[in-house]
């Protein structure tokens, strides 16, 4: 066996995958919706063509050989040979039978949580959620290796090294500490006027001025392309092929704009992964939370700060033809970050959104952990809404029916989003050690912040940790102190608030 | 072995045509050009995938157990096999060792063709296209079965059943009628007025128009699409999923609107092939001329009557938003169909078109029965335009240089475009036996049209030759005279001829 014949195979899984990439990208773009039973077809056959090939002979014997030969291999093919075992390992765990017998109930938990949102009723859900569960805590077991808990080996797929130890430290100090920013902002803030905010921008208006944005923020339309979608999301079709997508509401410019501000973060992580990983394993993002600290690093981080929005605040202007000339920059500013409880979490503002992670997490760890049962979810659901947020949701829609992931199977999966955030505000603060922030998104010289984030986290692909990346872009361990920090200069200038 | 596991194998089979198709598709429409090797790694890894499935074991044990027990299929099964068991045999008939020089071949005679027409000059592609020439002889051994010439097998690869002896015939009819109708033209025509031809239409005037008018032809846009590309064309990904494709002049409606009209005669092809053969091989058109057949129907076959345009052309003056309101029917519709000799094929008007083909039949036919020298060859197609259109290519860029199909060994393939024609003109004429056309297209009423084309052509798939379709259809073989009797009732018309 030589590095060369096990790099081969990688290449044709890679291939594959992009494959794959493409068909989903084309099913949530351009495909006509008749044409969905045989496009699952196709996905179906490659997707297993692929995991043939991710858990077949050639990738044993390549493992097996390189496990005692690791020193006939370069350095790239020893990060190559870690991040493929580790792959393997996870996916050879489970018993074929138990894998099929997952994905039934999971399509059947899909059908059944859309039905219920219908009736509005999680009693339609309820079974196959149960389920959903059963399984997975059958499945731990095949996973776990020397967590803790059963919920440490869920929070594992995601965000490797993460415990629930950690978890309930860093959210216990962030739900304080955002409880307290609220009702500081409660007493003493003055609320922004957002009467404006709903007046009409055209599709077009906000896609001249946000592409443009992006573009000088980094992403490379050259390598990449923009689509209207329904549900956004970026992809890596190869390196050189990363595809965004948003959706637009012309009576809403924000949702456009920070949803490609969003995907943008995440595509230019895509494009700047170092080249010689290209067409292996190592060409991804180690965690669901690191992708994400680089979206919400753009999206939030940046995209909420005065000096970025001063210096476009023009550029918006122009590009919405007069619509908001008579709103003066610190109205506008001041519009963008309003802040009110609300029930659903992709429509949350940016200080409440990690009070519904943190809500999500602790139903997780209690359903994984404590034993809540799964006919106590929705009442559990609202009590923690009344008591974070000071609201309750009236129906399960608006309630424990909102988000698709468990439908999905998808348990350990939610802290990532809270993860991101915090990651992100950490990494700025580091950053801002080096650089002038302010001053480089006062001049839109966006380069160097780009830089700084590929040299620190993008260009490693897979070959750290995510605490290891952490670790080393910010001098510490996951501090959310740093967010904490970040979110209370935001909103009390916002609102008004000596501190 | 039973019918469902051979169906299954050929259904894998479809799936990975589906994404081949898909991958293509992209890539001529919306792929950053960066991706485009990768992109054609993937294409190539997935080919191959698709070829050893299709000469791969379990088709060889289907093809070798129904020979023998040919009474356990269905009637579907039936079709199925005879038409599996002929792709086998061609694919199969090459040794390996020539498939890769022939692939080798063809990618550097594509390049030489590439640099050839940099530098307008016939001799930098010369050695590459003998070497093209070179190895489709030395294949022609294993293609051939019963055929008379060389050239024949060529022919049949792109046309079964179709000969040289009868393309002698026909186009030698062909040629006769169209030089008479050229001269008649010449010596009592009137030319028509073209000189408001290329006022400004723009793109989404076009596009309203021309999508609004193939959906009224019969194009299903529920089950398909269309992009803008390079160079046009239609493609199915699946059934439900058939995707056309054109560009664009803004100072020339006619690029856009008659490409649309073309690839849409194309789609509605693909999308009206009997279900019952979807997922099989049976499942595409029989032939390159019954495809083309199908689009130079409602391009040039409708697209060229007075009765269709006469219900359109104040769509069309809407469309245009006033540009054309000036300009009266009959001197736009006679401004459609002016003729003048040109030396360019694709751009060629309908009543010189077939004359570009004939030329370059004829050549072939020199080249790979008659020992024509690929030296010779610029000067014997200089000849030929001078001969039979009366104007000779001042260069070879505008010459022997401007089709791509001999860079990639495509020979026998350009008769398909005049087959299509003739089949086009003679189907009009069965079809106007039953059916009062000019009535249905001067009231919009193209339901009844698409029901006889694929009554008696789409929905028969693969399911029976050209020359049965033909017969069956129009109740002889191909004739030549109907479509000259088309054309000279047709420029009689437009140049006001009396006959």
């Amino acid at each position: 066996m030589k590095e060369k014949e096990f790099l081969a195979e990688l290449e044709e899984l890679a291939l594959l995958n992009q494959t794959l990439a493409l068909l989903d990208w084309d099913s949530q773009t351009g495909m006509p919706e008749t044409a969905a039973t045989e496009r699952g077809a196709a996905s179906g056959y490659l997707s297993g063509l692929a995991f043939e090939k991710q858990t077949g002979p050639k990738i044993k014997a390549a493992l097996d050989y390189f496990s005692a030969h690791n020193d006939e291999l370069s350095e790239i093919g020893k990060t190559v040979y870690q991040v493929t075992k580790k792959d393997y390992e996870e996916l050879h765990a489970i018993p074929k039978e138990l894998m099929v017998e997952r994905s039934r109930l999971y399509s059947q938990a899909h059908t059944a949580w859309l039905k219920a949102r219908q009736t509005q009723s999680f009693s339609d859900f309820q079974a196959a959620l149960a389920e959903n569960i059963r399984i997975t805590k059958e499945l731990i077991p095949y996973y776990k290796k020397d967590e803790a808990t059963d919920y440490d080996v869920l929070l594992n797929m995601f965000e490797p090294g993460m415990t629930t130890e950690v978890l309930d430290q860093v959210f216990g100090e962030l739900k304080a500490g955002l409880v307290k920013i609220r009702q500081t902002i409660n007493e003493k803030g003055q609320k922004p006027d957002t009467s404006f905010k709903n007046r009409t921008m055209t599709k077009e208006q906000q896609q001249f001025f946000v592409k443009n944005l992006v573009a000088k923020l980094g992403f490379d339309f050259k390598r990449g392309r923009l689509d209207d979608t329904v549900h956004p999301f970026a992809t890596r079709i190869t390196r050189d092929d990363v595809r965004i997508t948003t959706r637009w509401n012309e009576e809403d410019f924000t949702m456009g704009i920070f949803g490609v501000i969003h995907e943008a973060g995440h595509g230019i992580y895509e494009q700047s992964i170092d080249a010689k990983y290209n067409m292996t394993p190592v060409y991804d993002a180690p965690s669901m939370g690191i992708h994400e600290s680089q979206s919400l690093f753009y999206e939030i981080i940046l995209g909420s700060k005065r000096s970025f929005w001063e210096k476009q605040y023009p550029h918006f202007q122009k590009a919405a033809a007069g619509t908001f000339d008579d709103i003066d920059f610190e109205r506008f500013y001041r519009s963008l970050k309003a802040t009110a409880a609300s029930l659903i979490r992709i429509e949350a503002d940016s200080l409440t959104y990690p009070l519904h992670i943190i809500i999500r997490y602790e139903l997780e760890k209690a359903l994984f952990n404590e034993d809540l049962a799964v006919e106590d979810l929705p009442q559990a659901w609202n009590d923690k809404y009344e008591e974070y947020l000071g609201i309750r949701p009236e129906n399960d829609l608006v309630g424990v029916l909102q988000d698709v992931h468990w439908s999905g199977g998808m348990f350990g999966y939610f802290p990532s989003y809270a993860l991101g955030y915090m990651y992100a505000a950490q990494l700025l603060a580091a950053m801002e050690r080096k650089l002038d922030v302010d001053n480089l998104l006062a001049t839109e010289d966006y380069a160097p912040i780009k830089a700084w984030l590929t040299e620190h986290i993008h260009k490693f692909g897979r070959s750290k940790t995510p605490s290891e990346l952490i670790t080393a872009a910010t001098g510490e361990a996951l501090n959310p102190q740093y967010l904490l920090q970040y979110l209370t200069d935001l909103y009390y200038d916002v609102y008004q608030i000596d501190k």
